[in-house]
């Protein structure tokens, strides 16, 4: 910012202070700090709970949902979801309520018996690296350091990962074993992977041979506008390079039915497929089959969720129009503060001058409005400049989502003025 | 048996295999391999599928089951099933559909972390031992074999694994790091873990500090008689013996309300209990909070849940019984066989003479009756006598449970006068 901008900000410190008294008078306690459905989202799937009744608990091939048997899923879940995820019936698996436990369960047998195609377990190596676009999101990164993964940060742009710096790592260095991505309305940058990146992704020369791209595909179908951006199929890139092996997709319904009571899948190569499922083998006698056939009686077909989205969509969306709203009316012009404005996902992104998320972070929570913790959205929670602020905007309604944003946008000043 | 008995035996071959070619030509499709619940069964259960509905889908405290939260189950589902498996509160986490999964999560974290109180992760270790009481359940041996933990096959009596053996081994050997149990209606041998048994357990010198007992108290409820055998609560005597945190105690109601639709549970002491969640921590946002409300809502209590299996018992007892009636009318007096008369569980054990057992499988399922690989109640799938089967009566109506015992009686005839 110029200092004649400083100079000016600097002038209403006395009474932006005043402002941030008040604020702190008025008691409040608003939580941002996840991506959390908001109870109006949770309620469309309501009639999920009860497709499956007294009378109707059998799949269509006969399968009685109730008894074990099954360890891939049901037949129709996998024939939804494998056209939610864009691949063949026999390249999925669907799995349980949660997709970070098949993240997690599918990194730990990498580490335990390595990927299919791999000469030792990774944990057998004297070290092994994962590529972490950054920001990106905490959970995926909490894997890696609880496994004791060395992680590089690599940047994000309009298109992706940066890919220079991706294909000159991943060329030099056998025990970069892999990469996170979120390709689509990705967490937190709300971008969406551009086809270039996503076949530079998938036909780059790796230096490990069993190199694995960890795709979370969180956020296919959760579009806020109408301009919604393809995502090349990267198993299809993949296969096409000669890599067919390279990537795992992971999905959920977690934040199109319900949080923690949605399913989730893997989608990979059939050799991929067919190793995971000999090693879930031993982990379970199966999956929630109930939970799959509710999920498929209550969609019917893919064309069924897309328009089971759209109403996520009517929810969400003047909910981060809000946010975009105060931000620019309080900041805009200042040159303090840049955000994102995504066409998906559950995130908005912005980023403070160096060195102020910390304080900004601190001091909403001071005035009663709590935000992901600073650092979050890099591995090790270290943000090295510390600037990126992650904005959940989903559960707040609207009037505290304005009263949240006008917190944080008083907050990003004093903070500005405090370091200037 | 007598040479007088095998000669009567031998002499009745002929007969014996035109029945043989009889069976056969009836072409028999009956399937004996698991304890899998049968329809009836599973139909006790149907009001669970609609306990929760649109109206009710929150829990006693207001937690809305719908979203994410509650890394360790709901508290109601925490008070109900801490009362089912004998422990506090605070000392049980109400994890997803498979107990298998929590089993197998716990033993792979031991390896990769180490036990609250481990020096060193398991897997950093140069060997790591497991006792295995067997005849045992296939799938905890499994469990040993994919991860490179060497089995020790200790024999079971009345009163469970042979203590003697098992004081003498975890004594002297450090890399012994625990034992494999199911102490009550035991999968195959149906016992129940004497008092002293407990305690011995509970009690016992082990070389190695951070022993553990995976105690897989999956039929703790399920009574086939009146005569119900009290199981002595081992968290309470390990805690008197000064090993508070030495037993991981695992359940489930899979055989309780939906196999593979149902909770699983792991109790423990606090310390252990808060270990585990900080490692659950990476693996999920949490469990699937509305199958526990849906478990809650339909038991009410301990009571209602016991009173539940008291409906199940009335469908398994004729199984049993017509089980233990058909073996008794073919082969007792012969001495060619013996077999349990469980009071509870899902299983009837089996012993043929030495040698007999995987022909006599095989000669089944030329019959069209399938039944457990035979050595599949040891580890690594070898019986070192080849003699034990495991009967698994749930499933099948009692008709055709006669037939498959008149198949199986006379298979082990046939097979009798083979080796003889």
């Amino acid at each position: 910012m110029s200092s004649q901008d400083l100079k000016a900000l600097k002038d209403q410190k006395e009474s932006l202070l005043k402002n941030f008294e008040s604020f702190k008078s008025r008691e409040l306690a608003l939580d941002m700090t996840r991506g959390k459905p908001c109870p109006k989202q949770l309620d469309l799937a309501l009639p999920m709970l009860t497709s499956v009744s007294e009378t109707n608990y059998k799949a269509a091939n006969g399968t009685d949902c109730r008894n074990y048997g099954g360890l891939d899923g049901i037949s129709e879940a996998k024939t939804l979801f494998s056209q939610y995820l864009e691949v063949n019936e026999d390249e999925i698996v669907i799995g349980g309520n949660s997709s970070l436990n098949l993240m997690h369960d599918t990194m730990v047998n990498a580490m335990i018996y390595g990927v299919c195609d791999s000469e030792k377990p990774w944990g057998k190596l004297p070290k092994v690296k994962f590529i972490c676009p950054s920001p990106g999101y905490d959970r995926h990164f909490s894997i890696c350091e609880t496994l004791g993964i060395e992680m590089i940060v690599v940047s994000m742009d309009d298109n992706g990962p940066d890919m220079d710096q991706v294909e000159k790592l991943v060329s030099e260095d056998d025990s970069i074993k892999g990469i996170w991505c979120v390709p689509k309305y990705s967490n937190p940058t709300g971008i969406t992977y551009s086809d270039e990146t996503v076949l530079r992704l998938s036909s780059m020369k790796t230096k490990a041979s069993d190199f694995r791209i960890f795709y979370d595909n969180a956020y296919s179908y959760h579009h806020l506008t109408d301009e919604r951006p393809k995502l090349s199929n990267i198993l299809e890139r993949c296969k096409e390079s000669g890599n067919p092996d390279r990537v795992f997709i992971f999905g959920s319904t977690s934040k199109i039915t319900f949080a923690g009571g949605g399913l989730s899948m893997i989608g990979s190569s059939k050799t991929n497929i067919d190793y995971i499922k000999s090693k879930i083998a031993f982990q379970t006698i199966g999956p929630d089959k109930i939970n799959q056939l509710r999920h498929v009686r209550f969609f019917e077909d893919l064309a069924g969720l897309e328009n089971h989205m759209v109403k996520h969509a009517q929810i969400l969306k003047p909910k981060f129009e809000k946010v975009t709203e105060i931000l620019e009316k309080e900041l805009s012009g200042l040159s303090i503060a840049t955000w994102s404005d995504p066409k998906g996902g559950y995130f908005i992104d912005l980023d403070t001058m160096n060195g102020c998320a910390t304080r900004v972070i601190a001091l909403a929570d001071e005035a009663g409005v709590k935000l992901t913790p600073a650092g979050s959205t890099y591995p090790l929670k270290k943000d090295p400049e510390d600037k990126n602020i992650r904005i959940a905007p989903s559960l707040p309604e609207v009037d505290e989502l304005e009263l949240a944003m006008e917190v944080l946008s008083l907050c990003i000043k004093l903070a500005t003025i405090e370091i200037a």
